[in-house]
């Protein structure tokens, strides 16, 4: 299929070419990467659909599945359309760890209004974002009102999905005491609204004194300008009993409102095009190193330095000119 | 001065040979740095000698300069020369931060048989590795017995200072309660002997206690290879009272030369040689960004990206096509 067809398709809603094109922008060959980026530029020029991208982050155990299949169903509910992509850089190794099977959200990978993708296998966490960000970039133009980006928070995932998000949501489980758990100090900066799930039955009580403390520990936190009056907020939800969901839409919604009127709506998503064009030079010259040759050049000089034949530096100069062509 | 008569009096133990070297490998001039790398290579050749290079890391106030003083003056009363160098990639910011000046360490400074540098001023911590790393080599090669790399402990250059060094001591102060203080368990995998500074008068208590919780925090690290028994190890000191300084050496000699003995000495400096040079060619292609004319189509493309006329992608791609001249 040509490249123009294919992007026609997508912004008429026909799923099964988004899904096509997603598979181009995951694959590594140079000939897709070509197609992908000729594809994504069309779709830039014939679509200015956008959508609410939502990072959400939450370690295994806060119930992120459920809450997404409740949060999701209740979007459709409300007459808008939700895609729900994943960024997991471990999915390489364990064979996908999360959405590696749309069973873990039954109803709503059923719903024709909703489009649940996992995430791309790739090693390194720069190939997982890239595939990722163009995903959303498809997902949008294809007219989702909605796109979740989820992931399981390992290392460095959280920022690379709040730098591809307009606003992004902590999920947490009741904590056992009165202590905030062990949530990073940057993790907590980065959340625009912390959801305590769960908050039903004999946990109740303890969703509460948690939604409670971090409260508490956002008031602490610098006043970001992005911000309206009250956020970041916690707040309790309970992805079972879906209970709290319509309600935590309302402050998502507020606050992208507010940020669109402000300006940092629009501002933000200009970052964090910077930010991707700077990470995607960097990566493209360290891929340099990736090649068979380059690898090959590289195990060699390597051997030679840990043997003492040639200082790191002039190996290093060495492993440039071969680079270069010199 | 020729690099070869240069090379020859710093192996004649010239130490005004030995600051004029240093300051070479600090320069950032491409001539400069080509006349650094052709003098590491004919030292490399010219000379065989081995000092033992110990990393120190320890937060403001642990007593760093005070214990770099009276263990080095302990050194020297053996007989043995003693380096001292810093990794500070702050320096460039405050000015020089640590080893500012040599009032630091005002009896050491006076010795003969001491050589004390200041951290290079560098914003990249990379940039400070690299040059350090070379003036580690120049003191070798000078015939120092003895090199110490001291760092501050910000971000990463604990883990800098680990891979160029034979050892690597943590100085650490006496704790109030009887909890550990907020060193990071990376760090705590590094060190091979974690020294409590200040014990002695009030604070004696305070620091046997703070040992004692450190060596049960060390016997539950997983046992490495490159450790005898008993290793890695926690013990007190007092650097203001020169006490246990004598002790921590032995503890230091008797780790090298198990090491020397079993291989770990030699395969650990293999290993970082090859970790040095990889890190080389990566900052090497990374620097490509850093010249006038790729910062300026740096600039206007990530404009081009903020407003949306080109995707992060396409910008990428363009601005490697650049760098190869095509």
């Amino acid at each position: 299929m040509e490249i123009a067809e294919l992007a026609g398709r997508i912004v008429a809603g026909d799923r099964r070419a988004l899904a096509r094109a997603i598979t181009l922008v995951e694959s590594r060959r140079a000939d897709h990467r070509a197609q992908a980026a000729e594809l994504i530029e069309d779709l830039r020029v014939r679509s200015d659909a956008q959508a609410i991208r939502i990072g959400l982050s939450g370690t295994p155990g806060v119930g992120k599945s459920t809450f997404i299949e409740s949060f999701g169903m209740m979007l459709l509910a409300q007459g808008l359309r939700v895609a729900v992509l994943a960024v997991d850089p471990s999915s390489a190794r364990s064979g996908g760890s999360i959405l590696g099977d749309k069973t873990r959200m039954e109803r709503l990978s059923r719903e024709p209004g909703a489009f649940i993708r996992p995430s791309p296998s790739q090693t390194h966490l720069g190939g997982v974002a890239r595939r990722t960000r163009e995903a959303v970039a498809l997902c949008e133009a294809a007219g989702f009102d909605v796109v979740l980006i989820e992931t399981v928070g390992v290392g460095q995932s959280e920022t690379v999905v709040a730098e591809m998000s307009d606003l992004f949501v902590l999920l947490l489980a009741p904590a056992g005491g009165d202590e905030l758990q062990g949530v990073k100090r940057g993790i907590m900066e980065m959340a625009d609204l912390i959801l305590v799930n769960k908050a039903d039955g004999d946990l109740k009580p303890a969703a509460m004194r948690t939604q409670a403390d971090y409260a508490g520990a956002l008031r602490l936190l610098r006043k970001r300008p992005q911000d309206p009056e009250g956020y970041p907020k916690a707040v309790c939800v309970s992805a079972l009993q879906e209970d709290g969901l319509a309600k935590a839409w309302e402050d998502m919604r507020h606050l992208v409102d507010w940020r669109r009127e402000t300006g940092h709506f629009e501002g933000r998503r200009a970052e964090q095009a910077r930010y991707w064009f700077a990470q995607e030079v960097r990566h493209a010259l360290l891929a340099q190193l990736e090649t068979p040759q380059a690898r090959a050049q590289m195990d060699d000089l390597a051997r030679a330095v840990a043997e003492g034949q040639i200082t790191p530096t002039v190996a290093a100069t060495r492993m440039m000119e071969d680079l270069r062509g010199d």
